[in-house]
């Protein structure tokens, strides 16, 4: 089959550190090439890919330091803009960067699948009720009731290739806290259970300016040698440190569609203590992978009982319900479904 | 013939006080109205207009004080997303919220002009010549310089119905600037002028939360009896102001693609003195109806020789080349052609 996928050009594919959506993207490519299928990535140029790079910018946005990365900066419409000029050339048109292209999605003569990375709102779903047209996945159940009456064909998790995580059935004894300092990730109940705990905690977390305020006023207070801010780690690094971490914390306060740094943990061996919001109950086996809680008393509890937690079913866990192969798998069916003979 | 009118939602159209395009919409579409074309106008639901009003937001999203109105907000997008679902229901679809909307307009089936009513520059004029389907006109000769090689077909001036303007032959011999507080817009050069010549200064001008900076560094500190800031004044009150100005100051330090509020000023009666920046040169008529300079100092030898200036030839002028009906007319031949019998 003949795909485009649309990758944002935020980061790049796969990201250097920080960006969920293009390493999901990396994984789902690098599948789709391995069936033989023939497949034009539009990503930035700086990408990696075993398949065609179509590329407006040589740099990641971010990287590049442009402004309004994440609105509707000319580079950004003319990344997707191009991969519907040539809708032509292709089977299906695979877009990761709705909302912001639905309106050209919507009057595609090439068959679209589009999915939504980020969450549904009272804002944006009458945009999804209205432009009907493409075919929109969810990345989770939990995700698709905030949006009823969308024209919605599926949920297929995200997948990465778990097997190449690096496993370890040792903990070093310190708890950690992956991803974006601010207050919607909830950075600040995570040193609240560390602190009420006596536990060292490790956040390697990315800080954007516009988080600086939260920053200044609820973590950089409370750091210290127990409680440490490592900044933003590459991938390499961050996987080494859940694989030796007792416990990943994700005090997540919003319904987070998809929580990628779970699975991720998971597949390290490290067992998951989240909050009950959006999906996080379909990503954690509670009890057997680490624990869905409502707050941090009982997060706290759930710390407490970890070590009940078997490091190997946490990834066993993972490599069967959220590897690379099982989310290109889902995608497949789905593409062949839309696409004609 | 069936036309679609897509305005911009930030404002109403026609706007409250401050709004070029929305201005500049509602006058084209009451043209082609009286032209007897079955108009529909996507714009904000408190819009007035004897065209058909579709709208997805029930006020304008500068009045709802929505965060991002500018940029890519889920309503900007369902606006002139509904446009394009609709196609098959118009002849044309004129589009005025263009570079957002230029992805879907370039695979739309339906014959698209797009008026671009900001400024072409390096960062997105690679957009207008890679996405080159829909049919692209300019609001002045300047405009186009900076994008070449796009599809462009043709310039049409912005026209306002200049007959309801009020007019005046006598002036109160204050200075005036109309428009919006900001760096680029150059107020702090008309404050320059009305000090060293020692006249009065009107100030009409919104005054956004980005400028606030520039606002406490180069204009409060300037304001006094004589220089006064009044705010943002709505239609009526401000072609008064312009009536009974002895001159309009337009020291604009960017290459504006057109300058409403020159022909605005002008219809009242009131010479213009305005920065040699784009456009401007094809708005002014140089000794007829003010004079285009190139600095400050210029600026004042301008304003001190600005009584030679005819009243009536200011207005005369701009209702023989910027009415509304001159063109609705303009535009009216670009459709034709572009819609196939």
């Amino acid at each position: 089959m003949k795909i485009a996928q649309i990758a944002p050009i935020v980061e790049r594919v796969p990201p250097r550190t920080y960006g969920g959506t293009e390493r999901v993207v990396h994984a789902l490519t690098e599948e789709l090439v391995k069936r033989g299928h023939e497949v034009t990535l539009f990503a930035s140029g700086d990408s990696i890919s075993s398949a065609k790079i179509e590329s407006v910018y040589p740099r990641s946005l971010r990287e590049a330091k442009l402004p309004d990365i994440y609105g509707s900066n000319p580079w950004t419409l003319l990344n997707f803009g191009l991969a519907y000029e040539l809708q032509d050339e292709f089977d299906i048109i695979h877009d990761h960067t709705m909302p912001l292209s639905l309106p050209a999605a919507n009057i595609a003569s090439t068959p679209v699948i589009g999915t939504m990375h980020g969450a549904f709102n009272a804002t944006n779903r009458r945009l999804f009720q209205t432009l009907r047209s493409p075919n929109i996945v969810s990345i989770s159940q939990a995700q698709i009731f905030s949006a009823p009456n969308i024209n919605h064909i599926g949920t297929v998790y995200n997948g990465l290739p778990m097997e190449h995580y690096p496993f370890s059935n040792e903990n070093e004894g310190y708890l950690l806290y992956v991803g974006r300092i601010s207050m919607e990730k909830g950075v600040h109940h995570a040193i609240e259970v560390a602190e009420q705990m006596d536990m060292p905690l490790i956040v390697a977390a990315k800080l954007d300016p516009n988080d600086q305020q939260y920053f200044k006023g609820y973590i950089e207070p409370r750091l210290s040698n127990r409680i440490k801010w490592i900044g933003e780690v590459d991938e390499e690094e961050r996987n080494k440190l859940m694989s030796k971490a007792k416990c990943f914390l994700h005090p997540v306060t919003w319904r987070e569609p998809f929580g990628l740094t779970l699975i991720e943990a998971m597949a390290t061996g490290c067992p998951v203590v989240a909050f009950n919001r959006g999906s996080i109950p379909e990503i954690i086996k509670t009890g057997v992978t680490g624990f869905v809680v409502e707050d941090t008393e009982s997060m706290i509890d759930a710390v407490e009982g970890i070590s009940a937690i078997d490091r190997a079913a946490c990834r066993e866990h993972v490599l069967s319900n959220f590897s690379a192969t099982k989310m290109a798998g889902n995608y497949e069916e789905l593409y062949k479904k839309l696409v004609l003979p």
